[in-house]
């Protein structure tokens, strides 16, 4: 999605992917098959081009230095990416830049996850491993001293937050070049199912302006703190006391901006390409009163043909986005946008859409 | 760009392209180099796609009719595409439908020109060779017989036509599936300069309603009798007596439909391969009130980067096309679009961006 938004801008991209099966080994012009986990194929595959970028944050950040060292331009950079790839570091700066988090600190055994319980107001107790999660994996929910043995045996060290009690949940996204220009999209709510992130509604329907301006700014900050350049998505709780509190973040185009694609007048994967080569941002203001995104995933059938032919039949207003996946139950496979006026409408044509590409819809 | 309209189908596509510098070959994934005049590399080329087509109307129509012995789907067909291919084809065949067009013969010689013009108004007379032109290349304006030697110097068919007196140029852009399924574009204004497309207003200011209406039909019309699948765009004149007469027909996304990528729910190129692989078409209603796409030429410096930067910087809303070419002097090497609510407004700033980016603007 990178690469398309790049198309029209005259970008041209080389890919380090696992695999030539990846979504986007299949559409782009030069891929080389590599492990991002080796230094030495990263120096192979840097050489030459003027950027790098990432669409996941896994790339070991020792890496990352030597790539800088080497004076290839690292964007966004190790110092700014180790916040989206430790959640211990994250929450550490988090806190000393005064933006507001669940009550969390660093746990060191089962134990210790019980007195962190008592020091606020008990179970249930949420454990992450500082590294490696994504998409509710690496997250568990625990209420007692047993539950909390499986997060300590990674190796990892563990984090423990307080369960916040959030209305809902919302995202902000925002966009930072290394000149400091940045551009804010509107707060976007969230909707997870099973920890997977279901559907997001641009703007978040009902908020109060204050508390997305305090979204939007926070986000701001954070992105100019951490020095990040690129696409910053910061995930957000709405506390039932009506406070906004740091989830997580992410250093890339997110799952909660890809409403922007159809929404926006400049997409987050356009910002993303612009930001990381230092281009102008582009606007990120809507197009439409809302916009609601709703993840397909796979379903128990892998042949989706019939039904991708019965949605665009149906809804011709319909922007489709599939990624070229193999269908696997319960894997993202793509994503349906739709906008509009009438918000109801626009859900259900979204939700209709991704439901009858998953089989969860049949009529 | 059709490519990149495809990426969010799941579409992969395969290119023929005569250099790896084409535009297409900067960003599609799988490229092959060759000749697309050469039989045995079409047919080499064209083993394992589900569908073949195009981006220009050059590929021989008799190698068409070999693919399609071959089995290999082509949209559009040679039957179809050879009216984009021969003018004299297609004025044939317009007449024949009964879809009015300028005043027309095929011509021999430049006495035989003389005849033309004196069977209706006199010179000045329009000659083009049947087969080969594009961009106003193969055309030519002549007054008297003299002036009318060297179409017939390259050997090929020679069509005359009456100069129409115009107003203004309109195109009217259709996209037709196999199924029969057909969309219309808002009719368009399309100004040229030297012969080539300069400008293009999404919907033609003040165009009478029943003549829009009649120019979409026409062009609907078209693309049904001639069996058209795929973008179809019909080049109009609209005469000072009111009239609608078709100057061109051209059977793939053409410079007139451009302003769909920003300007229209479903982007030309999306309907096109949607069309090209018989997939229910998107919406084409445009999504604001004004679309204006200027072509971008080449001017006297082959560096482009510090306009590109100063437009983006400039207007965070235009939306940059550019195809990685060379530049040139008066080589279209991309496009800009705006949209919005005030008319003035929106062309002011396309204007404004093209002119700088070639050259001519520098404030």
């Amino acid at each position: 999605m990178t690469h398309e938004a790049g198309i029209p801008l005259g970008i041209r991209f080389k890919l380090l992917s696992d695999t030539p099966q990846d979504s986007a080994a299949q559409v782009v012009n030069e891929v080389v098959i590599g492990d991002y986990r080796d230094l030495d194929t990263l120096r192979e595959f840097a050489r030459g081009c003027d950027v790098i970028t990432f669409d996941h944050e896994h790339v070991p950040t020792e890496h990352l230095r030597a790539l800088e060292a080497d004076g290839i331009p690292v964007r966004p950079g190790p110092d700014a990416l180790v916040h989206a790839q430790d959640k211990g570091v994250m929450r550490a700066r988090l806190d000393a830049i005064g933006v507001p988090c669940p009550r969390h600190r660093i746990v060191t055994d089962p134990q210790d996850v019980v007195r962190f319980a008592a020091e606020g107001d008990g179970f249930p107790v949420v454990l992450k491993t500082v590294r490696g999660g994504y998409d509710g994996k690496g997250v568990w929910v625990v209420e007692s001293a047993e539950e909390a043995a499986d997060p300590f045996r990674a190796g990892v060290p563990v984090l423990a937050e307080e369960k916040v009690d959030y209305v809902r949940e919302l995202a902000a996204n925002v966009v930072r070049s290394p000149h400091g220009q940045a551009v804010a999209y509107p707060v976007v709510e969230s909707r997870q199912v099973n920890g997977v992130c279901d559907t997001v509604i641009a703007p978040a329907p009902g908020l109060d302006e204050t508390l997305a301006l305090q979204a939007e700014e926070m986000a701001l900050r954070i992105a100019k703190e951490l020095g990040v350049v690129g696409h910053l998505a910061v995930e957000l709780f709405q506390t039932r006391d009506g406070r906004i509190l740091v989830n997580e973040l992410a250093m890339r185009p997110h799952n909660s901006g890809h409403w922007t694609q159809d929404g926006a007048i400049t997409s987050q994967f356009a910002n993303h390409v612009r930001a990381v080569l230092d281009l102008p941002l582009g606007d990120p203001r809507p197009r439409a009163e809302w916009t609601v995104m709703v993840n397909v995933l796979g379903g128990d059938y892998p042949d989706m043909y019939s039904a991708y032919l019965h949605c665009m039949a149906r809804d011709p207003q319909l922007k489709i986005h599939m990624y070229g996946k193999d269908v696997k139950p319960g894997r993202k496979v793509g994503h349906v946008n739709t906008y509009g006026d009438d918000l109801d409408d626009v859900l259900e044509r979204a939700r209709h859409a991704a439901g009858y590409l998953r089989g969860t819809i049949t009529e």
